[in-house]
């Protein structure tokens, strides 16, 4: 890759957190298993390919060097994708089961799919979609149509 | 899948933006290309079987249910891992032609890696590291080690 610059590549989603103990207690509570690469001070999770990270929000922003200061709506949101709006149902129990707050309900989105939100112990936003449109592989990848014209 | 609840997996992160036009664009010229799948209100980015889509930020409130207000730190950053430090340098170097924002230049982190931020144009954090300390494979895909009890 080396001279490449920027390829199209997302390896890890850091979510800071005010509590490392607490949300890592949380994601393990929805069935997901922390890579024995976790610390006290950082959780990772592999989910899929990429790296879901929790690590404490103000220690996050020194590193990324801005003011830790923020709050409302963070315009980003994560993704879940399920195979029928069934599964969609069974995966927001299950994070209700695990203490997530549910943000939205399921119900029938004006794309055509089935979806709802739920937010974790810091209000990250989770959404979890049945997208009749797209076809899941069998790591659980969404096959996205590729570009219409690669170089 | 069915029933299973809540596979450990990330499909999409969605960035709320300001003008999704312009937010294309600025990928665009990271020399990212946009799936067929894109539309005038919403681009999709294959990055390595995680999705990276850009909508505008009232709507993705909206489709959340939740206020669109907020600012300050957003307490998530997005970190794109690379093989060298000098690809460090080559990545910032190519994200700052594309019109970002360096936030951080690259320096040696207390971690034990090389890394620096950047910005898009609504200020969504990327970071660019070297981990000296895990390993990419054929997919540039992050091998973190395995947890350490699997049920």
């Amino acid at each position: 890759m080396t001279g490449n610059g920027l390829a199209p590549r997302l390896n890890i989603v850091t979510l800071g957190v005010s509590n490392v103990a607490k949300s890592r207690a949380f994601y393990e509570a929805l069935g997901w298993h922390p890579s024995s690469a976790s610390r006290d001070s950082i959780v990772f999770f592999d989910l899929g390919g990429v790296v879901l990270a929790l690590f404490d929000r103000e220690h996050l922003a020194d590193d990324a060097t801005v003011a830790p200061a923020g709050d409302g709506f963070r315009g980003v949101t994560l993704a879940h994708n399920v195979e029928s709006d069934a599964d969609v149902d069974a995966a927001l129990a299950q994070a209700e089961r695990a203490g997530a707050r549910i943000v939205k309900p399921a119900s029938k989105v004006f794309w055509g799919g089935y979806s709802g939100y739920f937010c974790d112990p810091d209000g990250h936003l989770w959404e979890v979609a049945h997208n009749p449109f797209v076809t899941l592989d069998g790591q659980g990848r969404l096959q996205l149509p590729p570009p219409e014209r690669v170089p």
